[in-house]
């Protein structure tokens, strides 16, 4: 996940009212000690899960919604970490909290830092069990195993069944891997901005961000100690990531030709001369500060190896086996994961009877569109999810009625 | 320019025959004492271009046709350099020759590589009066410089007056710039898969790639022997570079998830597993035999500056000043240098009243368009130049006849 602040964001202090925001929240770990044996055929002897939940479980364990981030996101998708007025809140406050499209005074949301992270959750920058950073030791992962991990996670809070799987971009990934991984367990499966499987073009953009920062001498294939990080591979990788993120119209209307700091242009190959070269470059020394470089390269492995229909005969044979409704949401100007990937993904689940209900948004944002057109997703996500859990609770009393 | 080999090439032996090819042809080399003022003001004490011509000029000397090179191009647009059969020719061979989009049996073409360049021009790879090289004391350079180094090389050949100016990509950038910066001295400017602007999003896929060279420890703030030149940097830099010429479909028809040598995953972080991370990997280690890491810095800054408009209260009264005709052709699929762009420039031409055949090519390809599609291609240009040139041989007739 990007910062959630592509328009470059406001400057007012974020409102913490209790009637807005989900408040001063933790981060919580969870320790599995049984191995998970991963799609890789490796096994993982044991891993921590970073996690935050927003909202309350109620008594049937029935409201459990179960947002997953993207690329570069974590745990902490709403609220603040402590009470300083002046902290920016969780990823995507902006959908998480009383009244939001994920309403926390309805559901219970938990968000859990991806495997093979660095926000948390055990991943290449974590020690392994000699003690020693794992690194490059540590197997592939992919997002069947991000969401086999979060089943455990799952297992531990006491929630055998999430009424929603929902995520934009990766997150998407993993909320439909949930359906075909755990059929009984996923009512609903939130699709945004993503798609069944990463594309030539998709894995295009990985490659090259993966280049970057093996080719950063910092970088010592894969050894490296946290103060001495291959940050400016890191950084190109960010900045490859984040064009991909935008549409050529936000750029232009952001920066266009506009130059930073300068009445005209300089004509020096030093400093940035354009305000987007400028922005660009912020963006990627940004992200080096809370990100591992060679988390960057297993998650975008994952992103990769992204296809749903991996170990099915088709895509239909795939989604045949889910039990789930869904939630299909798509951007015009998304140029990363494409109005005519998620149309394959919504074809596919016509074809095999499963219930879709499809947007198909015209927004002008890019990729980002998911995070900026709140008002939108908010009347799209949250009109699902209350006609959804609405439906399933005048069938439950209908049931009740009729037994 | 790239390769113009983007569909990954014919393993046939190319075809020299005299009906076909230009044959075998030299590189030559001009020299030119008088110091040039650059755009920026820096002047430059001397400067030689190397360049290539093909076919004969005509007594009149006005069938002479400049062809531009674009990003990674050279001078050696077509034919061969030795009699070695398997020797692959000039980038655009397929555009170059008898009976070609660029007829040599009726028109003189010359194709020089730029000024900041390294294939033969001076750039920050030449030396320097003092005998160093240039390096990062290379004055910045424009597409203004470039042309204005252009009309010193054809001063030297003594052709006062172009039949056309013409190029794809910044090759277009640069044919345009002469029919502002000397309106009498080209009468018909082709304008292939270009901007008359640089967009944000094209300035921002340029400083990638240069963030890309110069966190490479070897780019050394420019200053390498040629033998430890930054060339991981330089691929990246390429890396991101060609998948803008290539459209989404090229990459999904031409790799797809295809794997690199294997039947299954194997899931690993080391070679390539996709076709296309293998591909772009090739492209990239390709290009750094043949070009210099701090050129690449020089031309993509004198794209992202480029704005015909520079120096004028608009793009309208940038063209107002000019005396050309126009051919203006754009790519459905160019995601690049887009057909809305290539639109702006020929409605501000309509607008000033100049003469412009505008075709936008429905073409799957993208940018690479402009090098794949030879038969469209042929037809448009090869076209538009035999009407505009017996459309000027038989104005002089009738002049003649009227005198």
């Amino acid at each position: 996940m990007h910062d959630g602040d592509p328009t470059g964001g406001s400057q007012e202090l974020p409102d913490r009212s209790p009637s807005h925001s989900v408040g001063v929240v933790a981060t919580r770990y969870a320790h599995f000690a049984e191995p998970l044996t991963l799609r890789s055929g490796a096994v993982l002897p044991s891993f921590t899960l970073a996690y935050e939940t927003y909202g309350r479980l109620n008594a049937a364990r029935s409201n459990a919604i179960l947002i997953c981030h993207a690329l570069s996101g974590d745990a902490h998708v709403a609220g603040f970490h402590t009470s300083d007025p002046d902290e920016r809140p969780g990823w995507w406050d902006e959908a998480v909290g009383p009244g939001k499209m994920f309403d926390t005074d309805r559901f219970f949301v938990i968000c859990s830092n991806v495997l093979g992270g660095c926000r948390g959750s055990t991943g290449p920058a974590s020690s392994a069990p000699d003690g020693k950073l794992w690194g490059l030791r540590f197997p592939v992962v992919t997002v069947t195993d991000m969401v086999k991990a979060q089943a455990r996670l799952l297992d531990h809070l006491g929630i055998s069944r999430l009424f929603a799987a929902a995520g934009g971009s990766m997150g998407g990934m993993q909320a439909l891997e949930w359906a075909v991984q755990f059929p009984q367990r996923v009512a609903n499966v939130l699709f945004i901005a993503s798609t069944p499987r990463s594309s030539a073009q998709n894995i295009a953009f990985n490659a090259i961000g993966r280049a970057a920062i093996v080719n950063d001498a910092r970088w010592n294939h894969g050894d490296y100690a946290s103060d001495a990080a291959p940050d400016g591979g890191l950084a190109v990788a960010r900045m490859v990531g984040h064009i991909t993120y935008m549409s050529d119209h936000s750029l232009e209307t952001k920066f266009g030709r506009r130059l930073q700091g300068y009445e005209a242009i300089p004509y020096t190959l030093g400093e940035p001369e354009f305000a987007v070269e400028s922005y660009l470059g912020y963006q990627g020394e940004k992200f080096v500060s809370r990100f591992d470089a060679n988390s960057y390269l297993y998650i975008t492995k994952a992103l990769d190896y992204f296809d749903i229909a991996d170990g099915y005969e088709s895509l239909e044979a795939a989604l045949a086996t889910t039990e789930a409704g869904y939630l299909v949401v798509s951007f015009s100007s998304d140029w990363l994961y494409t109005e005519v990937q998620a149309r394959e993904l919504s074809e596919a689940l016509r074809a095999v009877g499963r219930p879709v209900e499809e947007h198909r948004v015209q927004a002008l944002y890019g990729h980002d569109s998911f995070l900026v057109e709140v008002e939108t997703m908010t009347t799209i996500v949250g009109g699902y999810l209350v006609r959804q859990w609405e439906g399933e609770a005048n069938a439950l009393a209908l049931k009740a009625l009729a037994s």
